[in-house]
């Protein structure tokens, strides 16, 4: 019964989900869903992006968060459109609350559209939004088990982004393990080590990114 | 619809809790539910608090992910009894699931219980297990901006631990601010500053939680 319900949901939410990538696909917007625990550093790398592309690519950001609008604020400083979806307690995104942001962005006027899903790493890894590219941040401090916890979100991504690489040398965190791991249950990810606050590896990611758009 | 759905397994849940928080008062089990982000440290929290508290109570452990039992394992080389509960992709504990692992556990040679909940910000705090206190662990890493953007969590529970103070040197993170804000949104929790690396300021929690189960 509940796995009906669930199915129910998902179904609906595919639909959708395909309105969505028609519409940026009719646009010419290339979408992002970037996923990761609370805390992760899911805006900073927001802003890293947009640092690195806004020469070349006029990006928007879609902002997911429960409640409060800091990201979106955080993030408008930048010079770019912003939309915050207010989950009011759903703990992910779904393609329906994608459709009401993109009827609120400039479509025409974006290429690269970055949305920063709920902090999270379990349920937004079963919805999709119409998103071309599943990004995924883990970072340092989580530990590098997580994989092996949250696999639903592991094996989704298309990328895997470690972040705060400027803190390995104050926690436990095996690099080669973790990418070893990821590597065995997901080997089409790419594989990214980065530090938002140093910026550190914030161009390799960057380029690859630009390789996707074009 | 969608919501007359919720309330419905809220009110299912409220019941099985009910009967869990009943069997444990008859075995004289006090019983806690531990809640964080991922990797913010809830292991390493359970293991300091069995540690400082193992010659004072007879401890028991039930441990929640999605997937593994790598937890379970190293909670059980302490020598106290564990319970792993695989949800198999639910993002949070549910009444029933404690139910079922209470069955499992010796309740008469247990005193002090702790329930190491998934890995969530969010749906963990909507779902009574039964327990007698429910407690958050935030880290510095993740910020000290979540309590606006994950109200529930940080309005529901009656202790509030900040772990990995060993990183403030490290990273952006207003201690001050954050107590302040918890202070403002749920003034009965109380605080403690820990780092379950170093064991720093453990003593204090081990304290408190000892005066609240006498």
């Amino acid at each position: 019964m509940e796995i009906k319900i669930l199915k129910d949901i998902l179904g609906a939410n595919e639909q959708i989900a395909a309105k969505n990538r028609e519409l940026l696909e009719k646009n010419k917007v290339f979408c992002v869903n970037i996923m990761a625990s609370p805390g992760a550093g899911k805006t900073s790398f927001v802003l890293q992006t947009i640092k690195a592309l806004k020469g070349k690519f006029k990006i928007g950001v879609i902002e997911g968060d429960i409640s409060s609008s800091i990201d979106a604020e955080t993030v408008a400083k930048e010079g770019v459109p912003v939309v915050q979806i207010n989950t009011g307690g759903e703990c992910h995104l779904e393609a329906i609350q994608i459709q009401n942001a993109l009827n609120n962005l400039p479509l025409a006027d974006i290429d690269l559209l970055l949305i920063e899903n709920v902090g999270n790493l379990v349920c937004p890894a079963e919805f999709n939004l119409g998103e071309h590219l599943k990004v995924l941040i883990a970072s340092v401090p989580e530990g590098d088990d997580k994989p092996f916890k949250y696999p639903l979100m592991f094996t989704t991504v298309d990328a895997l982004v470690l972040n705060k690489t400027d803190l390995l040398p104050y926690v436990k965190f095996n690099v080669d393990n973790f990418v070893k791991t990821i590597k065995n249950i997901n080997a089409r990810a790419e594989i990214f080590k980065v530090s938002c606050t140093t910026g550190d590896g914030v161009s390799e990611w960057a380029k690859w990114l630009k390789s996707r758009i074009k």
